[in-house]
């Protein structure tokens, strides 16, 4: 499957050269093998370690720490690019470089300054155990940090990865949320290979257990600690953002699958007006309804993007207000990503035919890949947040989730 | 899973007890393993055996040929009470009852009154192999009847059949479509076990060859023939109507086991206003307009099935006019239950929650197995064909998918 | 504007012939003006002469009052023919047939009896004041009855009637609703012209003014009172249906309308790839849209009234489970009318063009007359109702409003 | 009726001081009589003379012929400010700038120079009697330029107007189309007052009628003429663009008026969980869409300006390509202005009530007037354009509509 020029946005043509064609490149690799890896699900190894080789996974680190030192729109932009081939590789590249943000927005320099040079240094691919939802792991106070204990349940990219950052709560009344980087390797962690999903088939979300893991004070990420201002709760906008342009990626990558497919094996319904398939008046008006939706989210994704960076430039500074604004972005994009790509996913098909539900193309992936995604936190919350906005002036409330 | 009284509609409540309990039965122990075999793919031998068992392949068959003269109301309301279980199963068991619709319809009482028979007292389960788009299989004549060569493609529920209803072209210049009933098991035709799709997984819908397969003259559907009255123009319409059956089932399966899920184990999402997740108040929403499309199918459904039962009972008396009300019927009545169906069977998934999607669930078999039957022909055509009627009084042009 | 055959419903060409015709007689006449007295609004005093006369005003009396003895159904399908010409007299038109259920299911048939047969006898048109949700009209008790005094508003049909029914509420701690029927002449009652709306302008639902109103103790619905069973509990679901089929009237009218329109006066766009207007695809598709919402609600109304008819005609016995069926069938049925009206009156204009937007052909009267009457409660809380059926199995709790 | 801050876009904000400021003063103005006008219809002379005095009529005339030298995007800007509050005014104020644009897109410096710089000096005010659908105007051939005779219909702000730019065709075989910048006041134009529409009720589209009005040539478009170039091709973008700013600008002023109402006169549902109407969750969700509806729209519109000024800057270097991209931007846009509003202005009685349809407030005419906007050109087209590029890769084919 090649992508059309046409279907490929202003922003990413004009992405810096490099990231994207190496992105290009990847993305062209990716999805040669996209519907057999999503039939045989597991852990994308190949997939990783071509990441790993790319150089990609230094993408969003300063040059000061040896990075690319992109911005997070374009990291965003290559990230939209990688999920039009595979969206599971996708999520788990994207939040590697979430996993970033999270320790230069939780965590003290001196902290995250060597975290940031060994990623590149020794091409660390961070991975997530941090699912705030699930308060299963504890952490015991102990000599020189804490003892993390339990399962955690959604960790997406903990498989085969260098670093975690893992979440626990502690044992006491107050139940505060501690979040840690460490090394996956360390002794306690197991992983578990039980990631087996309608769809994302491949981003490893499955459990870890943690038993008495030691963690050191120097590993949690306590200064400021999370959501400690609006700057810090730019995290849950991040990844949200993240969520938003794997969405459109999925749905670009399904318009741009159809297309090739409506082009070369779409037959002509006998009843249509038109001489060709690619004249059939209401093949054309789902094409155009496709674009609309694919254009309508690209511009919403591309200015949240846009204003994330410039919140995140602005650092402690970032008021209440600037944080809120950036969430009222990001969830408009949410929204419209979410449903336009829902519907498309679903009405290719009327534009591919009866022939294309073949098991052996697996054009149902992006449908599923986007409905299992969309599912992260309710949209209708995401709605109703916006209304509030409109109704009450309310910007959303800061949460791991808005 | 077990179907709560209110989510079935009121005429199977009244339908024969015997017929619709039997098929209750059925349809719990084909739920049991619906998503197992959803995986598996391939032929359902169990089902198809216990269906064979159960008497139901008898349903529409007149009481004077031995069967249980079920109206085709009745035999569609059994279909879509299979299909809320597995619409795979219920595809094959109404495609069955469609051969011996199609005999009654396109042959003489000569010829369909012993199959009718035969098939109560041998408990024979009918296949297909008519496919009309694909005209790869040729009829040529030879002495005592015609020689069938060649390929043929969706044949759905031929494997295990013991009768097939088959098609091929005459091949002299007119083209002239021959359908023909022979038994599966004649000299010449192989069955291949080659249908692997992304949903309706258990249809079998795989390809025949066949080797100079002799079919006797009393064995071709010439007198009346194909589509040579508005009577026999009722056979697509009751394709259609299966369809619309099946549709229907899905999408009240889809809710049914939706609502088992939401009521046990969806959790309330933290930022919602109620007290419990079966009080949220856009659960209650989403839950609401599930009811409304399920209902406005069921109600163009049903009236659309007695009026193909009234028409049916006209016989070669049925005018254009008569066949043409049916036609918009059932058309209407595919519309409403397509696009409510898709929306619901994706939208079911607002009200589980992210956990819903594992694959041990397979909840996303209902949409599908909806995706891959509703493309059997384009809807975009059957809502022009009503916009004509409105428009213009034009009734749909009689043909193999109107 | 004449309606062609087929825009026409199954069972409103089954109906009895004469009220059908008269009916049609009506509405053909007054769809001649419904345009200019949607502009002039004002009481439709030449119309309400004509119902007057027409006999129509006993259809529902039972035949040993000396009325027609129409079913609800029956009733129901005069005023949807009505609507399609003229929504306001249709409103006025039925709500003085909900009065006189009101008496029956409110009172006792000491009361009632004379008052059907007076209406009968009187030509009397029955006028509405009774708005639950307006408590500022209050019911003083004084020797031999009561006495009203306070505002009301939304007393459709009251100008110009003959009998009002009228609500208050006791002046006591209680505040228990008193429901009274009186001559719309009795001392003290002054009724405004002051409805002035953006749609239904003839429906004359301004306000009146109640000052020391005798209210005899005969004329108070007090046995068994308002919802003081299920059988009584109809009152609302009859209040609905009229709704249901009054929107159902509009949107049929709308679409008769803009089919005239089309076929006559419609211009090919220059990029059409059809040779005329009649077969451009998209306009075809509208139409074919257009029928199914149609088809919808006609199905539902249908339903529900038959449903109505038999819950009716069980009087005292009727459970809640009982009614609480009915209220599910009417409560779909208005929301399908609902949406699909909404979106059809708006949606004309798109097959009618930009020349059919001219105040001469008053074409957005139907969106507007739609968009006020859909407004009498919200139906984002039918919908609710609905859900909770479906997910919890509760009824819909009977109030005015369900 | 006061817009709140959070209502207004970003990019408005941004927009020069002065005439943002200027347009924010008028709009005030013409909300306080817009429903009374809308009730009048007729000339909105009070308001055009506001538009005069206010310098807002130079607002697109570059600098060096005295003008304000703004770009398109920020004139878009003031039409989008200037709707909000009264689409008619708002369209008449547009087009005046879109006839400036015009004849520099279509005539020689040497004819446009003056008129622009004649513009600033006498407070010119243009209108339109361009319609090129209506060919009934003919353009004569005689001794010094053309003599045109005949009916325009649709010419918008041409009443009350300095300068019109009119349209004929030649009385030859070819029938090529004239385009003539004149004096509205030269002998033989008659300008009707017969603009009487459902909507856009100040608009003055009414129609004019030439008898011999003689147009020199120095007065005639021809060099390089209309739609010569891509770059003059550029003329019926900006009309398009024109209308997508009005209807947003609809579209936000009715969210900002039901905002207002739903806060200080909507009633909280008895059926509502909340404690009060602004906490209903549906009242919530609907104001969320809006919002989702708007923000859709604004990130498109502003797009598409940003990149029309882009290609206004080109001049004749613009190739097919440029002015191919800036029209799908503007297609995308107006797509999504027109769905998102129409439903809109629609839905925002679910969220005032049913008391906001009172007359006197005339929340309908938000419908009305984009209902009537949105049919200049039929939307599927649109449509179907946008799939003929996704799917062809062919761009909009260029026309005084596309």
């Amino acid at each position: 499957m090649s992508l059309a020029a046409h279907d490929i946005p202003e922003h990413t043509r004009q992405a810096e050269a490099s990231a994207a064609a190496i992105a290009a490149g990847l993305a062209e690799r990716f999805a040669e093998t996209a519907a057999a890896r999503d039939l045989a699900g597991g852990t994308p190894k190949t997939e990783r370690d071509l990441l790993r080789a790319s150089g990609l996974l230094e993408l969003s680190i300063p040059a000061e720490y040896g990075g690319q030192g992109a911005g997070w729109a374009e990291t965003l932009a290559i990230v939209r690019q990688l999920a039009r081939a595979d969206s599971s590789v996708a999520h788990v590249f994207a939040f590697h470089h979430l996993q970033l943000a999270s320790v230069r927005l939780f965590g003290t320099p001196a902290q995250w300054e060597p975290w940031l040079a060994e990623t590149v240094r020794q091409g660390w691919f961070w991975g997530n155990a941090l699912n705030p939802l699930d308060k299963r792991t504890v952490a015991r106070r102990v000599q020189g940090g804490r003892e993390f204990s339990g399962s955690k349940s959604f960790c997406s990219g903990a498989l085969d990865s260098d670093m975690l950052l893992a979440s626990a709560v502690e044992d006491d009344a107050g139940g505060k949320l501690i979040i840690a980087a460490i090394p996956t390797r360390r002794a306690g962690i197991t992983l578990f290979e039980d990631w087996d999903n309608m769809g994302q088939r491949q981003t490893d979300s499955g459990s870890a257990l943690f038993e008495r893991v030691a963690v050191a004070e120097s590993e949690i990420l306590s200064d400021p600690g999370p959501l400690s201002s609006p700057f810090a709760c730019l995290r849950p906008l991040l990844a949200q953002l993240i969520f938003v342009n794997i969405f459109l990626g999925i749905a670009e990558g399904a318009v741009a699958e159809a297309r090739g497919y409506t082009r070369t094996q779409t037959r002509l319904w006998s009843a249509s007006p038109a001489a060709q398939v690619t004249e059939d008046p209401y093949i054309l008006a789902h094409y155009g309804d496709f674009w609309v939706a694919l254009e309508a989210a690209r511009k919403l994704a591309d200015h949240a993007a846009a204003r994330f960076d410039a919140a995140w430039d602005e650092g402690l500074a970032l008021t209440e207000a600037g944080r809120g604004e950036v969430a009222l972005a990001v969830a408009t994009a949410k929204v419209v990503a979410t449903r336009g790509g829902l519907d498309l996913t679903s009405r290719i098909f009327e534009v591919t035919g009866a022939r294309s539900t073949t098991a052996a193309l697996r054009l149902d992936r992006y449908w599923r890949n986007l409905r299992v995604h969309t599912l992260h936190d309710p949209l209708d919350y995401k709605v109703r947040e916006l209304g509030d906005w409109v109704l009450n002036g309310n910007y959303p409330k800061p949460s791991f989730y808005s």
